[in-house]
């Protein structure tokens, strides 16, 4: 499939899932997309942990309320550390979104389905931080992000984007 | 090409490029993956300035000191603006990282080499905003980043990573 077909085909799918099991093999392949993602510095600020074992999966997806990824055989959740590339800057919350978007790109390629879940762990009542206790994470890291990953068992709707005139422009702003 | 080779090929690029020029139907290509990124509450918070005018393009490199993707036909430069998602979540670093990624697939994919010049540009001396008012860009976007973009006139060095061991678990952290 060509990349820029895949890309502009990949949406975030927030139905139910199909219970077929995502093997292994297919994980792995998704956490190397993310692992292989540039980091400022390369400092490689971000780390995964993915959920293939379903009582574990059960007590996880009971702690995010409301529900997200509920039906889907497996999670990938992501863990930053914010790690000074130089001097005083950090460039963490880069390096895990680009190593997201690697892991969607991959999701979609194999088949599955997926969405970006951050703002619905990160929030006040903290419930990243919940999923990262009940999986041993040390304080150090942050878990910011839940990607659920699986077979669609619902149609995929793709949002509307704005028109390209309105984002992109050459030589100069608004040209 | 298979996806996930493409993602572990790439690498940031930090050496001359040949004088062949990108074409107008690659940019568009390449700037179409990072439109297609997905954003928080799809507020598209990313805006590009693709720039291949020769003029002008040596205008801009004048600015950035140390000097970054001299040699290079096009430079595309990133913008942002901070969109409020919802209450007061602001998404829009996760959303430009989404969009650079895309666009350095993309150019991967069209051969071409690229480097994410962020660090550099978004220092105290502000050298983004001096890039942005060149431009014309309105004072309520930020330019974030500077991606070269072009075929590369020297060997392409990856950078070493961690083992994959120390990064990725199954079903509890270092498991």
């Amino acid at each position: 499939m060509d990349i820029l077909d895949l890309i502009e085909s990949r949406a975030s799918y927030r139905g139910a899932y199909a219970e077929t099991p995502v093997p292994r093999e297919h994980l792995d392949a998704i956490l190397r997309a993310g692992c292989a993602a540039p980091s400022g510095c390369n400092k490689q600020t971000t780390s995964f942990i993915a959920v293939d074992e379903p009582a574990l999966l059960d007590e996880l997806k009971a702690i995010v309320m409301p529900r997200i990824g509920d039906t889907a055989p497996a999670w990938i959740l992501v863990l930053t550390r914010p790690i000074v590339a130089y001097r005083d800057r950090v460039f963490n919350v880069q390096d895990y979104s680009a190593a997201i978007e690697n892991m969607l790109l991959e999701i979609k390629a194999l088949g599955y389905e997926s969405c970006w879940y951050e703002g619905h762990v990160t929030d006040d009542d903290d419930l990243g931080g919940q999923l990262a206790r009940r999986l041993g994470v040390p304080e150090e890291y942050r878990l910011v992000c839940v990607l659920p990953v699986g077979v669609p068992a619902e149609p995929v709707k793709r949002v509307r984007k704005l028109p390209v005139e309105e984002r992109v422009w050459y030589n100069g702003f608004g040209k």
